[in-house]
């Protein structure tokens, strides 16, 4: 039986769980394929405190370079993280003709169009599903499944530090420092956990699912970003009362010819299927012109869940090396290289969507007919204004108003001047609110 | 540019979706595989009464060997439906060493090792995707991404017919008899809806996705199949207030080296993800024992939905006619041929769930314990008694009852002797309850 040698750079939470996962899996493996796939060699920065089940310990050890440059490595499976020692590995294995796959968002979403030619010009399949959902199959379907759909939009909860933190908020009532903390201690939360909550990880997932959908490049810095440290306990529980959940979306859809991208809190009404969509758990809504809508719901992170997505690349690559010595059937990025072409990002300022507001505004007459005119002389139509509570006649209550779509830069206008009023305190929440009209009911 | 010419077998409603896509999305379809796929001609019985865009009169007939037969035809897609006369076209067009794509459960369901194997000998590539939950990449995803993977089970809503019934009933309160009846004004099930409703459709899917799952041939006639005929409104009610949803499940999951594979109705508790989902929508749930639990959800029927699962087959196997020929690199039921073994399927009496059984029975002392004696001799525990409202001595009332696991066989040994005591009337109900812990909260 032909056997397949892969190479694994990185022997952490990933890389142990391909290890696992290979060893485990051999005899299906084989019954699908009619191949053997074994661990060839290993590198890793700490390897002398490390071993891997089958694998000697002299093919475990610190050479990345020779492990890149090994005849006998079939194909190169990257799992460092981290983006500069990974591009270089990953650019070295393409340039030796090597087949390689990778768990990881960043080196793809920063330096994805040089690894993509890369790719292109080696004629080497390039393997990413578990850069992006963890252990949800959506890469593979974007490039696959809906090759022949135009997509209208994707969009997804593609940070699971983040939706645990907000489903604990939604669930106990409990404040966004609090639950943090907690998220930490329990290891779902890194001790500096910007890059989570801050949605820089969600938009480097979005960056690469918006490129395989569209076929455009994606300048990271050019997608509005906006995590998830400003949300107060009391608005998740008054868009709980309005129907919504708030989750942390990262959305992309093309609208005349240009990329709506972004990350953001946003409230999704409850019967949007990513709002059922709780934990770490991720998922992604793609709405295709003639698949409709359709939900991917699963792990998008975890040791096993991320190997078996590796491992699946591996074997679909595996199959190619079988049949035609590697040459890729597939781009690496969707579409053919000459026929991808850049979409301009819309700025956040013409990006139109519902908002909720909440202002903390005095409870005296006349107060909502200032505010609701304000919205007015910018256009801005109001479908709920409740106020919350009642108040003596210097206190402030919270003033919840949902509004219909409005641009970004109207609403900030308008914010501005509202602001600007006597009766009403500089606090206040923003939510945008997405309502794609997905719904499987 | 390369030109590839499709031929189309059936221009009914998923003919002439895929006709439409083909148009519509040909742009598309050229800037991710570089080559023009065109319709070259369409067979279909009463060819004379249409017309297809973009596709020359002379070239839509009713000549199918014609078709079948013209060396300029590059793919077959088969979208006739019924099984004889699809058999022979598909076997002809496999002979003919053309690739098939087919939308058709029943053939692959009846004749599927017959096809697979002339796939496999034809070295064709044979794509099905269309043929089990509409639009929903569950065969490619069963085939591909969870190649490496041991799949723990997998289970659906693959009927949209009893979906809608039952959501129907679920939030109307209505009898199945009038709303079956609505179903069928809306177009929603057939004048004889027997197909759908008895759970034979539902049992050809799951059949499907078992042989891709676990690499066995299925027997259809072995599967224990139950349709939703005989589910009443207040069970449903009954259900709900126990935080369960009602729906026709289709089941397979690898058991000690037997298959667990049936069709029937089931309570599901409210948080699973097969009970989100709602109207004439699909799911398919999939749990990986590395993947961990996986739900996709979508449209399982409709002319463009169907049609975007049958061009994605045509474009993934025009990149293999671009690339080397034709040479399948997939086997068409996911394993090799001569690695797939047959799993004997469960005795329906074997078969292990919790039950949910409703009962008629006077509001008398001692009653209940009667009952749960019975339960008792039979080993069943019984984790909730119901008696719903309070009635004469003479009257009867309905008096819920939910078990822990149970064979079928105990339970209908002890169904008969409860049935046989004086205090019991004969009406009853049964349901099993379906719980695999798959959650994504």
């Amino acid at each position: 039986m032909k056997k397949i040698r892969i190479g694994i750079l990185g022997l952490g939470t990933v890389g142990s769980g391909v290890v696992c996962l290979l060893n485990e899996q051999r005899e299906l493996i084989q019954r699908r394929l009619g191949v053997e796939v074994v661990i060839g060699r290993i590198a890793d920065r700490s390897a002398h405190r490390k071993s891997a089940e089958g694998v000697p310990e002299d093919n475990l050890n610190t050479d990345f370079d020779g492990l890149l440059d090994d005849p006998d490595i079939d194909i190169v499976a990257e799992l460092i993280g981290g983006t500069e020692d990974a591009r270089r590995h990953i650019l070295r294995a393409l340039k030796n003709g090597k087949p390689v796959v990778t768990a990881n968002k960043a080196v793809l979403a920063i330096h994805g169009e040089e690894i993509f030619s890369s790719a292109e010009e080696a004629g080497c399949p390039l393997g990413f599903e578990a850069s992006v959902a963890g252990g949800i199959p959506i890469v593979r379907n974007l490039r696959e499944a809906f090759a022949a759909d135009r997509i209208e939009s994707v969009a997804g909860i593609l940070n699971g530090t983040c939706n645990y933190i907000l489903t604990e908020m939604t669930e106990k009532g409990a404040e966004f420092a609090a639950t943090l903390k907690i998220a930490q201690e329990l290891g779902y939360a890194e001790a500096d956990p910007a890059f989570d909550i801050d949605g820089v990880d969600a938009s480097h997932k979005i960056a690469i699912l918006a490129n395989l959908a569209y076929g455009t490049p994606v300048d990271l810095e050019a997608i509005p970003t906006e995590g998830i440290r400003g949300i107060d306990a009391i608005d998740i529980s008054f868009a709980r009362d309005l129907g919504f959940r708030v989750k942390l979306i990262a959305i992309a859809r093309e609208t005349e010819g240009r990329l709506d991208i972004r990350v953001h809190p946003a409230m999704l009404p409850e019967h949007h299927p990513l709002s059922q969509v709780g934990g770490v758990f991720n998922s992604v809504a793609v709405v295709g012109a003639n698949a409709g809508p359709q939900a991917f719901i699963g792990q998008g992170a975890g040791s096993a869940a991320t190997a078996s997505a590796v491992v699946g690349d591996i074997v679909e690559i595996v199959r190619w090396l079988r049949d035609n010595g590697g040459q890729s059937r597939l781009p690496a990025a969707a579409f053919l290289p000459d026929s991808r072409r850049r979409l301009k990002i819309l700025s956040p300022k013409e990006v139109r969507t519902p908002y909720y507001i909440r202002f903390s505004a005095l409870d005296r007459p006349g107060v909502l007919s200032r505010i609701s005119g304000v919205f007015g002389n910018f256009d801005i139509g109001l479908e709920t204004i409740i106020q919350k509570g009642r108040a003596g006649r210097d206190d402030h209550v919270p003033l919840v108003i949902m509004t219909y779509e409005a641009s970004e830069e109207s609403m900030q206008n308008a914010l501005g001047e509202i602001l600007s009023l006597d009766v009403v305190s500089p606090e206040y929440a923003l939510l945008r609110v997405e309502s794609d009209g997905t719904r499987f009911a």
